[in-house]
């Protein structure tokens, strides 16, 4: 299969939620609507929500019943893009090619356009209409991968790492919670809430657990002289860390075996995620 | 009825469960989580949470059911407070007496500890054991709540408005959805929580709204000596400004009459807030 066209297929259809839930460009106030727009259109690959439409296609499950998962999960990773932007943080001009949120916008809209992406994403998973509990469970799987133990802990402890305590247990915790987590819950989330049972979740978790943490240490490899203290290039070598990536691919890829011929497409977006990344 | 009595009451209510649904102190990432309890505790009066429990009251529910709903909106009340103080916003050192967030643990952790309780917000909704539909429903509630088109919008609008700009209604609109939205959803959203019909609800939600509307006209009469744009006492003078928070807290309260007695604490809680604030 041609995983850039699956990659794209899973892309129209998450923009056009993302396109329906975000206020317009004229609505006011203005500076806040557009800055919520900027970084979600055009995005990156989106492979957030690919992992969420192809979880669910591998459980069995009507992937169009993924998609407020998929956009979603989508929400909250470009609202963390923007705050890891912000001065106080990673202090970035640039993404993707383009001024960052608060270059254009300045820094107070830059953070309340993150903070009002992260509540609409969980607006968009309280609005849908599948069954209640299966959305509450969504709503909760992804406040968990957001929160203080996950996403933003991640974040607070990348920030503050000294190159002394870069040890691989401090590394591969902060990528667990700051980069996999959220793979995670876009693997698990897009086929609970589309009715997958517990166990068929679970390892769909899992899988985007170890995707992710594969993906984090092939975005290093493409990032290599960036020379960060949390990067496991920086800290066992380019042929080691390539290695680890693979070795999390093949153990993620082991999890999608009681899936069968449906995960096909989740297995080449572990693969693409692995080899290529963003 | 004692109305400061029932405050401390519904405060040591809401208090067990903030307590139980943030991480400790000593939890890492320390900082992170040391500046998520900063504010909330000690905290203020509580008279969001207070409104919640006494929505439920109101409507007949077990309030038991509504704590949910009344921490989640002070976990969201909190972090709007902690991310308006930053220097990129209105740049407040002091709060309550004491530093800020970002004066005792630095600009970057004051932003990821305000996006972490509201991403706890929603955690907390969606594990609560109240029934899957009403729990979404309380989830939709505080979302929309905390969005653009509410509390972040209002800020936004806040934090732009000139002078020259400075009309009443623009004025009622900045106080209707960066004060007002989050007074509504909570005095409708415990009740929702706690199993009320709609109809109630919405009388909730409508009486919420004009209570904050009152407090917002209060606090600013309290702070007179602020001058910002967006103060119906710079607009209106105090004379004329004590009218309307006098003639709000009359029509929140005729909201209540289908309630009875039932209502007897959110009357007093509104008058408390309309006629003293903060």
């Amino acid at each position: 299969m041609d995983v850039e066209a699956y990659l794209g297929a899973c892309a129209g259809r998450v923009e056009g939620v993302l396109e329906k839930v975000l206020p317009g460009v004229d609505e006011a106030p203005r500076d806040l609507h557009r800055a919520m727009r900027h970084l979600v259109f055009p995005g990156g690959k989106r492979i957030r929500p690919a992992l969420a439409i192809a979880g669910a296609e591998a459980a069995g499950c009507p992937s169009e019943a993924a998609l407020p998962m998929a956009a979603a999960v989508e929400l909250v990773h470009t609202y963390s893009l923007i705050h890891d932007d912000l001065p106080c943080m990673d202090d970035d001009a640039e993404r993707r090619g383009r001024p960052t949120v608060h270059v254009v916008y300045g820094e107070a809209v830059a953070v309340l356009a993150g903070d009002a992406l992260l509540a609409l994403a969980f607006e968009l998973l309280a609005g849908g209409d599948g069954a209640p509990e299966r959305r509450m469970a969504a709503v909760g799987e992804l406040a968990r991968a957001a929160g203080s133990r996950n996403l933003v802990g991640g974040q607070a402890d990348d920030l503050s790492l000294a190159e002394s305590e870069a040890t691989e247990a401090a590394v591969s915790s902060i990528h667990r919670r700051k980069t996999a987590a959220l793979m995670a819950a876009a693997s698990a989330g897009g086929a609970l809430l589309a009715g997958a049972d517990g166990d068929d979740v679970a390892c769909l978790r899992s899988f985007g657990e170890k995707v992710g943490l594969a993906f984090q240490i092939a975005d290093d490899l493409l990032d290599d002289g960036r020379d960060e203290p949390a990067s496991m290039v920086r800290l066992l070598g380019r042929e080691e860390a390539a290695r680890r990536s693979e070795s999390l691919l093949a153990a993620a890829v082991a999890e999608l075996a009681r899936f069968g011929g449906r995960a096909a497409p989740l297995r080449e977006l572990a693969r693409f995620a692995a080899r290529r990344a963003r």
